[in-house]
């Protein structure tokens, strides 16, 4: 319904990839790149002590933090290969407390823009029943060129 | 203008300590509290390389961690003694790239109520020159009871 | 993935339809109850030009009316016959200028809750090519009982 | 704190006054421009029994109707002269139930931005025992030129 993400440069895999591998907070959290498609990121992180709030679920900002990059790689993976992307403000609701295991983000464009674009995320928890879904976010991401506070 | 916020527990200020004591993602980041009043929570932290994104500013989501702490903690100070809090959801706007020394990140009650509890907070990057607005975040708070899945 | 919303009173299609009936503030849009379902609502209006902005598109906070109307309800169909449903907070992000003939907004509960549900809307435009994305909602509704603000 | 905005364009009080009197949608509502300053603008409006839902409060589209064209045209004051503007997207806080006479909405820039502006705005209801606090919003605007979709 909406217009496809399509990437507009070929070799986005990699960029992607790379910048991914510059944020320091997702190695910190442990969080890895699992998925790369043109307005398409998942990453998937796993239930630690040190992310948690005081009753053993993880922090609202900590899965703020992997759907933030989630969403702001999607829309990264469909711009040119000079551009960087710059979140300007997201929201997430909370739909069930993070306990356990593995998470995943799953971040999907669905608004390309020329300057903004819309991106969706979800965040789910994965055991051996399968799915929860734990938040969900919309963010708005700016694309940016030759500036120094480019993220990408 | 609005209703001030009043604390039930004359005890608040302990509760409040003691309970972010236990963020354990808080001891992570390095945040500390700095304040406690009723309905009002401040936490600092420093600039340090693992809260980056790729090009070295903090990432939005240890922003939105730090804000919603100080928020949730805003509203459990004026929560009965045997009450928690649950983040229901929140939206933060990023207005200048988190780069430099020291964060202030301030939470304030804008609206208590019996079950929902809005807060406002405010994230500045403090140095010689003064404040720098880099965050702002309006939260939705929900009072919990005998409940497992309670912040507090 | 998530809980399927489930009516908990057999009468609630009659429940919505009244409650909408009731909405002034839609007749005055001139909007239309087009599709109720457990935790679904559509609700469907036409272009006028008392309804918008200089430039002649349907002003954003038109598209919240609609919007927020068709989520509260899709809350409001999975709840007990003597609730009513109040919006929390919502938050809407405007994908293209709302130019043209007739639009649909689809409100569906995306977390049931016994207190707080989470729904999330979409609205289209309608013309002879098919749909086009105007606008995204996530909406966070409380249930209240006994209470003179209640809707519903 | 933060910058304090500036008018870029020295007519920016006409400009204003113009563009808000061909927002069609206000003339239905009944909302009256009550203050221009350099990134602030106030609208007033009364209850009216055509902008309520089924309990005789105001809509809480109705509400961020006026909110986001309050936030809107504050952006818009501290633009220059051959500028539009256009909201991305806003988030709206319900506080209190919007009953009785008179509303004033306050749309203040709290980060003015070249092509980025972030406004907050808050929707009182004033009575002879003072103000009261229905709602708050924070939104993303955006300066566009040259295109065809301006508000402005």
């Amino acid at each position: 319904m909406s217009d496809a993400p399509v990437p507009a440069d070929g070799d986005y895999m990699r960029r992607v990839r790379e910048s991914v591998a510059g944020q320091r907070v997702l190695s910190m959290i442990g969080a890895r790149l699992v998925h790369v498609g043109p307005g398409e990121v998942d990453l998937e992180f796993d239930h630690h002590p040190n992310l948690t709030q005081q009753h053993g679920f993880i922090h609202a900002g900590i899965l703020s933090t992997v759907l933030d990059s989630a969403c702001g790689y999607a829309a990264y993976s469909i711009m040119p290969a000079d551009a960087g992307v710059l979140t300007i403000e997201f929201k997430i609701n909370l739909l069930s407390p993070a306990r356990g295991g593995r998470f995943v983000a799953r971040g999907r464009v669905t608004k390309p823009g020329r300057i903004i674009t819309v991106a969706d995320g979800t965040l789910v928890s994965v055991n051996a029943d399968g799915e929860k879904w734990i938040a969900t976010m919309t963010g708005t991401l700016m694309m940016v060129r030759n500036r120094e506070e480019v993220r990408g």
